[in-house]
């Protein structure tokens, strides 16, 4: 089978992108080794590409009292609830790598009630797991579950806002077909100097 | 009973804000007469907040082969969907107003099916609530549903954009328990010249 | 757009109609100063018409240990669970007046975890959505979260049927597309003698 | 196990109740010779009881386009959806009655596509569940789907209010676990003579 | 209208059938007076009849911390939540006759909180219908629940096992639309003695 | 962490189990040169561990016209739908080998609508899903769906039972928190010969 297109939307030849664009591009790629589907399929529109990664920074690389590997967990649990494969697919290749360990990404993608993490862990997820599907019940007592594991108001707000960004990434993705690309079902399986 | 905040978290003096958050606040304000609550709530997070902004801006306030009402009542029917007081109380002001029409935000937000709307808005209204609450699901038969109608992939793109932008939205709001000003309930319910 | 009719259903010449009926009609209108189409809807199954009205007399006028208010904002809530726009719009006016408060309807219909109603009115909805989305499983429990708020057995059967009955209401009122008067979109919104 | 009472709510004692009530339970225990519970336990509320009887007459008794077999399997298909014990066992004693079949009831209450039932049958009950169910998503190709096996718009109107009324129903019986007489779990299942 | 057939799929004649499966027909067509339609459905496949019913016995006819008239409860509830005619009816049968009950049966399938059953069954239903319908959420919490009613660990696995196991039953029967044979409606309803 | 059980029930000594469950083990693990943790967490309930891999085995391991790949694919996608982790991770495995494709699994498990899959695989697939979700809906439309595709009833009839039977896996999966084994997560996933 040949394989599918990256996206339902065209992609524009990257030497014609407006130049923020093309160094943003190209820095992921330095840095990755391959530029990741997500930054080709949103260069058909270059304010909302813009915009996204933007957001996306503002959220995932900054300081904070979530780690770095907490925050990929809750990218991709919210995005095993949402069915989206690019973000499962390309944040569990993150997870995998951040926290160390080969095994936690499809665990918490498949069902993090399962999975091999710590009671503050699964009290966070709980949490983003609401956000994402019932946000519309969230109240006081959800707050007043988190406070017990170490987690602030701004920590929550983290929690909030990764769960609500990824949401809106999960649904472009599945609207245009967002393929993965093939790197990273793989990458952080392996022994580090294995691959 | 006093008035509830507009946030459960900290809103910050607007004199505090970086010049840029500012100066949008200000501009907004001019032109609509108030401050509508959703700047405030995000000053709480500037970095956010201009990405946020920056992103409703590029789908809401940019050419498109959706009309400005059209775009408006997608987010009033998948914010209804979505159970979020803000969006459908604020963009259903904005709909009512742009569309000149009192009666159809309520009726959008309550149940788009039997809103005083055309076959081509409701099969868009179809797809965006699909993207809003199924998005795993979309097909290509749902794009095929909307060529009839008039619609371009471009304008497919919009829908399904707006939606998601939406979402997150919806999310941030019912996290926040973020609170709508009060003069969006009355504004485009009076004939012109009436208030 | 031409205005849709008022039901999928044919509405007799209100002459033509039972003088029992007729009279009934006359008396709201005097009194509310048009007729609300629910009226003119029911026309069409006389003996419907009777039993259907009887029931909410004998549930919304009567002296209860429920406020006019309380029980108009039953309607609305459940009735914005059910989608049903004739209930949202109509009652939603009602209790505007009833509450003298032009926000409160809104707020409730979309979300009344996120009204501004006391802790008494929202262990009220709680009971109210739960007979109207999962009457099953109702428990003795529920019966005793209400308890404390005030609630006696008599106010809590209230609650029920008034539920139950406009349960009722809105599936009739979506079977056949029942059209809410144009009146009651505005209604209870404007200060006392602005309209 | 003592037997649990007929209702959570108290019954008065029949002699004390208003006479055209009484005379109704007398007439129908003449007929059925018991007392069907729903009877005894609307009692309670005088006002409701007789709002709640007459609308069941005005659908159930009346002359229709509907058998009367067919108005029963609506009652226990919809009852059945809703998870009414009283309800589906004791109208599906008289649906065994009406149709001359005691399989009948069983099969609709379980899964009604699954039963001994013509296109005929099977088209109507599709259209009483969805009434029942997702009432805000009838649209025209709903009726549509009746009209060619034979239903005119009366008989449409008759499915979708006795769905209507019987949803009331439904959930008043759950609310106050009203009990069935055991009396009716019998009724129908053995050859005319056995019993 | 003619009798539809026992199962979509052909049955072969039971003299064709490899002795072993021919005399657990046989011998199950003694002690039931009839040979139960999910005996003969199962022919079409021989090796997946021989591990269906060990299956089966190995959870129903084995010593067990739960009764007979126990287990037989959890099948008809968890079969009632997946509407499968085959195994409520059936098995209604035999739970009527286990715990010598008529009643029981029909307020199982239809609403287990509203049955006559003691705290002890209706929390092993809790778990039960956890099982069948949210397994995945499947917590400690659950299985806390079930300790101060006596159950064991071993009797968990038991309650579990058998949900899983007719959770398998119910989805070959609504599949192959297997027809529950006539005798079983009426089993276990009259007086002994009676029929 | 520590790493958790393999199952929330003991297991006993390899060694002290009945001689045909200790060869069966032996023998999958000389195969697979580990042992599944299925196999072992079985034991705990040796008439159950036959049953179940007689059925298991009955579907899996005989000529069929599913291809053994195929087979695989409507147990990762259904066990996906189910959040089964188990057998996810464990059948993801075997899929990838069995279809000489490393990233097929992961596609399949999140959303088989977006997987590299033929028009066949996929009316397979949706067929699957119905029985593992809905089967109480199935009717013989969903059986001419697949008629076009070259399925015979015959392999209607597999899809269905591995559905059914792995539903059953599911739950017990989830019931017990049965773990799946380190190696599984690896397995197809590097190119022939690389480990």
């Amino acid at each position: 089978m040949q394989k599918p297109p990256i996206s339902r939307y065209p992609i524009p030849d990257i030497n014609t992108l407006p130049e923020d664009i093309r160094t943003r591009i190209l820095q992921v790629q330095e840095k990755a080794g391959f530029i990741p589907n997500v930054f080709l399929a949103f260069t058909h529109r270059p304010a909302e590409f813009r915009a996204f990664f933007d957001y996306h920074d503002a959220l995932m690389e900054k300081d904070s009292g979530l780690s770095l590997a907490e925050r990929e967990m809750i990218v991709v649990a919210t995005s095993g609830a949402n069915d989206c494969q690019y973000c499962v697919v390309a944040h569990g290749a993150v997870l995998r790598i951040r926290a160390r360990n080969p095994l936690i990404a499809d665990q918490v993608a498949i069902n993090y009630r399962k999975a091999d993490i710590s009671p503050r862990e699964r009290a966070m997820l709980e949490f983003a797991l609401k956000v994402c599907l019932r946000a519309q019940e969230i109240t006081e007592e959800d707050y007043q579950a988190l406070y017990p594991h170490g987690f602030s108001d701004e920590d929550i707000w983290d929690i909030a806002a990764i769960t609500s960004f990824f949401g809106l990434s999960n649904r472009m993705v599945n609207f245009m077909s967002m393929r993965a690309n093939d790197e990273f079902y793989l990458m952080g399986r392996l022994p580090k100097g294995a691959n």
